[in-house]
């Protein structure tokens, strides 16, 4: 039998920006082996009702199970937010959503306490950044927004000009005004727009970006339960439901060019 | 047992935008019941894998057959170009798709035979409308243009203003400097966009949209195989795979206010 610790980590998205997060946990913790799952056939999830994400991210967790995954992160915002409870009821492996870590990354970078939180229509509708933010800081004044165009604008390679200006002026013109000094980018797609968001929000406003806080909260579990890997130089393992045209290009996008062989596996 | 006559028309899509459709062949052939399928579960189909979107053409078209059905419209412009061939040599019922029809009504408005295609990343990719007009009229220029956005666009409910214009300047910037005086719009969400188009395009150029002339393609084939219901008023039934929260507001901004029960199912 494989010793706990030796056995990988699974990591799932709706699609591929999770890898962002994947690449993040691979810097943090090196010797730990990833399977990451993108379930590109049925993405986006943002769109989708409460019933379907519930179906789609209990799917992913049991292929994951199934490779026989110590822990499993969940990185997309959506299911993370919709999701993760029911998960945590379900399954005994221990889970880790992303919006835990951006919750508490927002509250330690806002001085003033205002935080907005831009995500696709179901994560912001779920309400779930908005009332963790409230349960650890009830004084905390948050304002959430959907900003549905910027995932198909990321995936069109579309990431900087006038188009992208504007369309952040238009979701992001409340939050501007109402003096947000940290703002959650819920979405693994967002942290592309980058530069863009803070060209339209100024550089006093701290931007969010929870792959980097959920890769340490990773690390933490891993840790406290005895299962983190400290010996040799871990490997990334992908898989998708779906390969789509543009599939190199954007996920060396999201991971880097050290990305390895991808294989497609059907879910359901 | 029951004529085949009195049988029902299935219609699917890969979302609602279909609809359009099953409202025009409602309008043409009134006795007709209509049974439609949206697959909301796994929209979109634009920029997923060939693999991918025949896998799901062939679960909606058995779907529908189960059902009953005596004819198949694959409303959906993605379908329609990648899996129409394949269901039609697998399948017995007879099949009609969007692009032909699409292709005619384009041949039939454009005097100076300069056609302009625009759709999905995976129907321009496919090629069905380029190598359709060309095989109809190998004097015709065709050009085409994936514009990834105005499906998220329209789904958002943003039909029109500065950003739409600036979008669609930047998608029919080419097609207008190419001077082509019929513009196909081959994608079921795009006729929403009409003033918008129409407005960046000019009055000269016509804008075909395939709902109308499906529609008559269905009535033509029905009359051909004799199976053209003619007595009694045709109901609209409508299955879709998820049940998002704007459901009932797009369905409506695409049938009209008269549709009435929707039903969820599950296809895989």
């Amino acid at each position: 039998m494989i010793h706990t610790s030796n056995r990988p980590i699974g990591v799932f998205d709706s699609g591929i920006g999770g890898l962002t997060v994947a690449a993040a946990m691979h810097a943090r913790t090196p010797s730990e082996d990833i399977i990451y799952l993108g379930d590109t056939a049925r993405v986006p999830y943002g769109t989708k009702s409460t019933h379907a994400v519930n179906r789609y991210a209990l799917e992913c967790a049991l292929f994951l199970l199934n490779q026989g995954v110590k822990l499993i992160v969940v990185a997309c915002n959506t299911a993370s937010s919709i999701a993760l409870t029911r998960l945590r009821e379900i399954l005994s492996v221990p889970l880790i959503g992303v919006v835990e870590p951006g919750v508490k990354a927002a509250l330690s970078s806002s001085a003033h306490k205002r935080i907005g939180v831009i995500g696709t229509p179901s994560t912001i509708n779920s309400g779930a950044y908005q009332s963790r933010l409230r349960e650890l800081a009830p004084e905390v004044e948050v304002y959430g927004k959907a900003c549905p165009l910027l995932v198909p604008m990321a995936e069109e390679g579309r990431l900087k000009g006038e188009i992208v200006d504007m369309v952040l002026e238009d979701y992001l013109g409340s939050l501007k005004r109402r003096k947000v000094d940290s703002l959650i980018l819920g979405c693994t797609h967002y942290p592309l727009f980058k530069p863009s968001i803070a060209g339209v929000m100024g550089d006093d406003v701290h931007l969010v970006d929870s792959a980097q806080t959920t890769a340490e909260s990773v690390e933490e579990v891993l840790l406290r339960e005895g299962m983190l890997r400290t010996h040799g130089t871990g490997t990334v393992k992908c898989y998708v439901t779906d390969v789509p045209r543009q599939f190199n290009k954007l996920g060396r996008l999201f991971f880097g060019d050290s990305l390895g062989k991808v294989s497609r596996v059907t879910l359901s």
